[in-house]
């Protein structure tokens, strides 16, 4: 899968890491082209961690589960991954991760942590309960430009709103949650674990939606659950995947949200939760 | 809240920690009253964890979330948790945790890792996006008996089945994994963060129900959301709360689950998510 010529695509080039020659330890450098309005957007910072386990030597396996806690602002230039497969075991491996960045002291400070589970899945009985909901094919649904201009990572994807866009006015009309849209990588890249990892945060706060009033939000604590193989990535190719989310409960300061991404095919391909905090 | 006579309740007994004098550093033992097949309940072991978050002398606010990573078999005997704030925010702190055991050679191997959010929360907006289903009330559903016998853990529950119960024949018969049951601690005990994170793994496994099949299976990752209020426990008490689960993806291996605790009144007090490894 790996190439000694790196792809001059965006994402690739946000998640491109070295090996720092310390154990379990990367660096990598802050994308501006996937810049949010305070720091990098959460999709990519969970992106690299994925990158890191998947360039980790003793990696065993393909992700099945990552959780990113949003701990701190990431501010630009360069940061450290620690990548620590603390568990190795016949065929599944747990990993404990951290991003630090240089403090106002100069002293390396968390920002992030994570924890990760990666596995050699092998094929069994396979089935859904969820089943993609019957939507407008891509190709009818007009992409939209970027939601909101200025937003560097928003230019990194290509959208189109099949239900639960931007409220059109900020009245406070209380309404649902729900937001489903077609998605892929802008330029179309081909899908693979990091992109499908970025892909599930895609979603701008359900709280902006529910209440079509604009607070500021941000991401606490993401997980992405994998189900699919990399036949199953290598089949959705560049090709849009239809992305749902969800809010279920907001309360004092934070909301949840449940997300799922299907194929064009129709198969999930990742099912993802997050909570977000919100200031009034 | 604390007080210097230990509870007689074999939830307290469980969670019990003592630190050890070691920065972040807990010690406990594994409950019999909550043994599995092969090792601890793991909603005791998430609740154990809630329960060193809350005796560290550093603990901001209450919890927003946790996710504990089922990384090994836990065995009987003693544990050691290390709990470690490694960011400190204003209002937000985040923590990362692992569970020791001395392995086979005396060492001490991580048998479970887990990242937690805590945070001061205040009152702000609040609403749902996704009501507590209309079923039957509690009082007027037959409590059963503990579904598979033998197995400590399910003593520990007070359990009115809704909808989803174990299938009554194990003939491969497809159908929906939707659960619902009333459930609370049995004996009945005041619901705190802690139980709380207990009462979200109280599901059997999705795969079970969606396949009438019984194949090996245990969970590998767990989120919890934590929605409720120190007064929202309160006021839920040691009533029943309304837990509801459902599969979405079964592939390969791994099912996930998504699931939302509700107060005997209506309100969220948590939704969860969970990664399940099945065998075949």
């Amino acid at each position: 899968m790996s190439t000694s010529t790196p792809s001059s695509h965006p994402f690739d080039q946000a998640v491109a890491l070295v090996a720092t020659g310390a154990p379990h330890t990367f660096q990598g450098q802050v994308s501006q082209d996937y810049w949010n309005m305070v720091g990098p957007y959460g999709g990519i910072t969970a992106a690299t961690l994925v990158q890191a386990i998947a360039q980790h030597p003793q990696c065993l396996g393909d992700p099945v589960s990552i959780t990113v806690n949003y701990a701190a602002a990431v501010g630009a230039g360069r940061f450290e991954i620690e990548a620590n497969p603390v568990r190795t075991n016949r065929s599944t491996q747990h990993w404990l991760l951290t991003v630090k960045q240089a403090g106002e002291d100069g002293a390396p400070q968390v920002v992030t942590t994570a924890t990760a589970v990666t596995a050699v899945r092998r094929p069994t009985w396979s089935g859904s309960d969820t089943a993609m909901p019957q939507v407008t094919p891509a190709a009818q649904v007009p992409r939209v430009p970027p939601i909101m201009g200025g937003v560097q990572w928003l230019e990194r994807y290509e959208m189109r709103f099949v239900q639960g866009t931007l409220p059109q006015r900020w009245d406070g009309a209380e309404a649902e949650s729900l937001t489903r849209l077609w998605v892929r990588d802008n330029p179309p890249r081909p899908l693979d674990f990091a992109s499908l990892a970025a892909l599930s945060d895609v979603f701008f706060p359900r709280v902006w939606l529910r209440r079509a009033h604009r607070t500021p939000a941000g991401t606490v604590s993401i997980t992405v659950y994998f189900h699919a193989s990399r036949e199953d990535l290598a089949a959705a190719g560049t090709a849009p995947l239809l992305a749902q989310a969800r809010g279920q409960e907001f309360r004092n300061g934070f909301c949840d949200q449940a997300a799922q991404l299907w194929s064009e095919s129709g198969q999930m391909l990742a099912s993802s939760h997050q909570i977000v905090y919100f200031k009034e």
